[in-house]
């Protein structure tokens, strides 16, 4: 098909009125699909189900330091946890804390101690006036959501296929020192899926911030999360390359195993210098007695080791890759050649980032909602809610069986050229 | 045995030489006995195995709402642990939030809420000048590490066999605005194992704060840990008498089943009134994306229900009442009459307090390290670690087995009748 911009006026509400025909129809179905939220499916979850079993009242409850895990104590994690998830953020084991069930809480608990006590010593961020973080957009909104609960001023900066743009980002950190961190998602970026390049890896680590309490937020919610056991993205390991450009204070890492093992009832972990490693110990001993030490042993008596997790992502990738491409050839065949929008090929993580025309994406999001189709809000991929184009609807192909994720995918690109039309006979 | 007060210096000398010969040879035993922490004992922690046998591959891991429970969601807790954790903490259903592993973590991230974003709309405690907590003592030593925490400046008041000293609670909070919270254990207290009176709940309920800010910490650890099945504690609950003062926005209350279940893998809620839960779920909205909900559903297919629960807490009293009678016997046996020391028998909780005589309690508790016995660290009991008689040290009898506690008790009471003749020769 032409691209909708070189249709005339009459061509163009002749694909209208075919195009809300077919609208109508789909909207008479009375569908309910959700494709808002990067959840695992029913099948993925059950493929951890043996996990449930690995710990019974018979079993042995004690680690391998011979500490009783149904007890109080051990702050740190037990050691198996620490090193599976050590190896899973390739650090050592003195690198890593395990936390409770969730990695955005860990975030977010890393943000307030840094708001009402302060980073390392240094003075409360609460007590710097506005302080401010960078934001790579688009991004993960709950990561959004955390610095605007704490009033933090946030601060678009383009994500390239490269990472954030790092031009942008060293200039910024080294000449305002009110700039405190910035959110990340290195791997299979949310949305977009692109992964760092290992030149915006060790820009990072050569960050010269002029906040002496300057954080990079590292979130490695997909490091594991590949769709193709052939076809890989790898990125370096910003915690070394800090190391060998003698910043590694600089970072804080995060990782957990909610979409591994099981949502909810996974482990989060930290991982960072041991400076800050102490610094967060300093808060934890007030805040805990010690995390789910069961539930560790449990990943790691069903886990293993890093192989076993590797095997596991395998049967999760054949789970979610058909879902994937499923939506890839639906925008490729009803939307290749029109011009009307772009979207990156993700070669792991939990979704598809789709850029419409300038001024659609709300619109798009709205349609396919009236036609059954929950969408991620458009807007949301941005700090503050705030698509400053109105461009970028993030696709979660996760959740829905594969049959219902054809006819919301099929639902999706007719409200995307019903938008576009619409827009374009507007102009 | 004659008061020690009554006897003369020669006397005095005499039992001391005996005394110090008796430790010497306790001390040759070379002993490693514990009562510092109220860790439940191995036998404890073995009545909840079949809680690892309730969930297994099998299992239909659906909450009575139809959600998986493997999956992210359901931020207030599964319908049927509400109900189990309404019930521990005799409260409606609407009035719970579940939360994770640990109710010190809820209490700790509420100060760490209310100093960074306020309580309920009101300016933030850490932007409200130097702040103050009152703090019943003797009392649990993580509260006031909490409180200590976060730079909030510790009240003592005393602690009576009523609870609280409410003449002293009533005045120093109705006339300073900067006095925010209190911290309460009211039922069989840590340490001394007082319950709150129907007063003092209900004074409790009518308190007019200074500040609308001010929030009653209610600590309920040990509401359903009786020691006898029929000679047991029963308080009002506060949350029900506030209502009827129309203060019902005044009061937090904490529970858990960390002594119920297991230690670290138990799960914990918070109690309170509409508009504090609403409060606490606008951050936990960015803090979390749900708790452990398979970790509550374990904890209601093995309990049940309330009459499944006090049932498991009574094999829960056949193991540790053996055990303060160990300890209190010996007390009575060795201490009685000498006057050197007051104690309270507790109907139930983790602690008997002991008071010795002015200045001698840690000298007390370094002489019982000495010959092999941890004891909490004396001043403990206080904020900022100051005991300022020197008089309280808080035994811990649930985790050795029987054996090595009477031989703990009996090091124990040594020590003291030591540091009381000391104490005596110095006058």
């Amino acid at each position: 098909m032409k691209p909708y911009k070189e249709m005339g006026r009459e061509e163009l509400l002749q694909e209208q009125k075919l195009l809300e025909a077919k609208y109508e129809e789909m909207k008479a179905k009375g569908l309910k699909l959700d494709m808002s939220r990067g959840k695992p499916a029913k099948a993925q979850l059950d493929l951890a189900n043996g996990m449930m079993d690995v710990l019974n009242s018979d079993s042995d409850m004690k680690s391998e330091a011979g500490v009783d895990c149904r007890n109080y104590g051990v702050m740190d994690g037990i050691p198996e946890a620490r090193r599976l998830l050590a190896d899973m953020s390739e650090v050592p084991e003195k690198n890593i804390l395990i936390y409770g069930n969730s990695s955005l809480n860990v975030m977010f608990d890393t943000v307030a101690r840094a708001m009402s006590m302060g980073v390392c010593g240094h003075t409360p961020w609460a007590q710097q006036g506005k302080i401010k973080f960078l934001c790579p957009v688009p991004g993960y909104d709950r990561h959004f959501g955390i610095t605007e609960f704490f009033g933090i001023e946030m601060i678009n900066v383009p994500l390239l296929k490269t990472g954030p743009d790092m031009d942008i980002v060293e200039k910024l950190v080294s000449e305002d020192p009110q700039i405190k961190g910035i959110w990340c998602v290195p791997k299979y970026s949310n949305p977009t899926g692109i992964s760092y390049s290992d030149e915006t890896v060790r820009r990072f680590a050569h960050l010269k911030p002029a906040a002496p309490d300057f954080r990079i937020f590292w979130d490695n919610a997909y490091s594991i999360h590949h769709l193709y056991d052939e076809d890989q993205d790898v990125i370096l390991e910003l915690l070394t390359e800090c190391q060998k450009a003698g910043t590694e204070d600089m970072v804080y890492k995060f990782i957990s195993t909610s979409k591994v093992s099981f949502p909810g009832s996974g482990i989060a972990a930290m991982a960072a210098s041991e400076a800050n490693l102490a610094d967060a110990r300093k808060a934890m001993f007030y805040q805990t007695i010690g995390h789910d030490k069961l539930n560790q042993l449990r990943h790691v008596r069903f886990f293993k080791d890093m192989d076993g997790v590797r095997e596991h992502m395998r049967k999760h990738a054949a789970i979610l890759r058909p879902k994937f491409e499923t939506v890839l050839d639906i925008l490729e065949q009803e939307l290749g050649g029109l011009e009307i929008g772009s979207w990156v090929k993700p070669k792991g993580g939990y979704f598809i980032s789709f850029d419409s025309m300038e001024g659609c994406a709300k619109k798009i999001v709205a349609k396919a909602k009236e036609a059954g189709v929950v969408m991620t809000g458009a807007g949301a991929t941005f700090p503050y809610g705030k698509d400053p184009e109105d461009r970028n609807i993030r696709i979660a192909p996760s959740f829905p069986t594969p049959e219902e994720l054809a006819e919301a995918a099929k639902i999706f690109v007719l409200c995307v050229k019903l938008a576009s039309v619409e827009k374009l006979l507007e102009q």
